[in-house]
């Protein structure tokens, strides 16, 4: 039975699925919810998913989501590559990068996306700043650990690097937004700010089928 | 070479780890941070974690942070018992929990325990209020998954149970100060509002070694 996933455009756990999917080289069937149209909040979606919340993963029989869990799963599935470690270190260190991914980058990018996107909390100007802030210190971390490594987490790709990518790429776009102008974010170009960064994520957009995995809805 | 931890009386997250290194039944040196004085930002500490927060642990020359990413750590070098799955069904699963704990009951708790344990913020009330209600919500959820199984992820305990239960504690707790009072969280008693998740903690806290986790300023 093929794998089925559920996603929606422009979702950056979602994203992160269909970048492991395509690395291990895995064939899936795509089930692309329209949030617009309440897709996931529909009685059938719900039974898979009692969140209502993108990705789901249904691989047969097995049902699970939330991104990092269903990448574990599909690591512990399919091992090749293998994307959480070859030894005990390598694992701990890809997780801590992710931990920090996503107690410090995601919560914080949260704050500054969902006003550029949709307009709402626009006046909560110096918790944006704030947010923005903490983003610019988190990326340049992560820079300064790309001018030593390839890969976040040395020298093959993992999940940290999956992990991490969607979100910059969210982060980016948020930062072209007409709503970002006047907060100066700092985030955008990558290349003259974050010039490791941006050659990192360069490593990612050439991987093998890359193009599949970007946003349909972002291409317009 | 002995196992170091490095950690902080009342953080659920150092409990995390601590109770993995019971189970594992692994001897480890004890570091306990004074945040009082400020040990988790000194310099010699600021170079094992950067980030100045707990727990950290040292394995020999490894040293890795962030509370999950230690656990990950310790269930691959130390594989008995296995707290991550013996299929990646239930790695899957696993994760699935623990990343719903970290996505909901975290950051829904955080916005309670402040205020409730430094006085700060009491007077968000709405904020507070629907907090709690998510708390509420979450906790149910864990409740009727414990009606099915003795642990959350089925048969046997897992780092689901020892992610979540350091949690719970801590929301207890801080439904037991008086700042609390006024809101009526609804939290406690657990045997009354969530007997499942009450008999749950039981079982954790009748583990081997249990108290030597207990957070040593929450006797007195």
């Amino acid at each position: 039975m093929a794998i089925e996933l559920y996603w929606g455009s422009g979702s950056p756990f979602a994203w992160r699925v269909m970048l492991t999917l395509e690395i291990k080289n895995l064939p899936y069937e795509s089930k692309l919810l329209e949030f617009s149209k309440g897709d996931h909040k529909a009685p059938e979606y719900l039974q898979l998913n009692p969140r209502g919340k993108v990705p789901t993963l249904k691989d047969g029989d097995f049902v699970v989501y939330e991104s990092l869990a269903i990448m574990a799963y599909l690591d512990r599935k399919y091992a090749e590559p293998p994307l959480f470690g070859k030894t005990a270190e390598e694992t701990g260190s890809i997780w801590r990068i992710i931990s920090e991914c996503e107690s410090y980058l995601v919560s914080a990018g949260d704050k500054v996306v969902r006003p550029m996107f949709f307009g709402k909390g626009l006046d909560k100007v110096d918790e944006i700043h704030q947010a923005a802030q903490t983003i610019r210190h988190e990326l340049s971390m992560l820079d300064r650990q790309l001018a030593q490594a390839d890969w976040l987490a040395g020298a093959r790709i993992s999940a940290a690097d999956i992990a991490v990518f969607p979100l910059i790429q969210l982060l980016l776009r948020a930062a072209g937004k007409d709503a970002a102008r006047p907060f100066n974010l700092g985030f955008a170009p990558l290349p003259k700010n974050y010039p490791n960064l941006a050659h990192w994520a360069e490593r990612i957009e050439a991987l093998p089928n890359y193009q599949r995995t970007y946003p349909p809805h972002w291409r317009s």
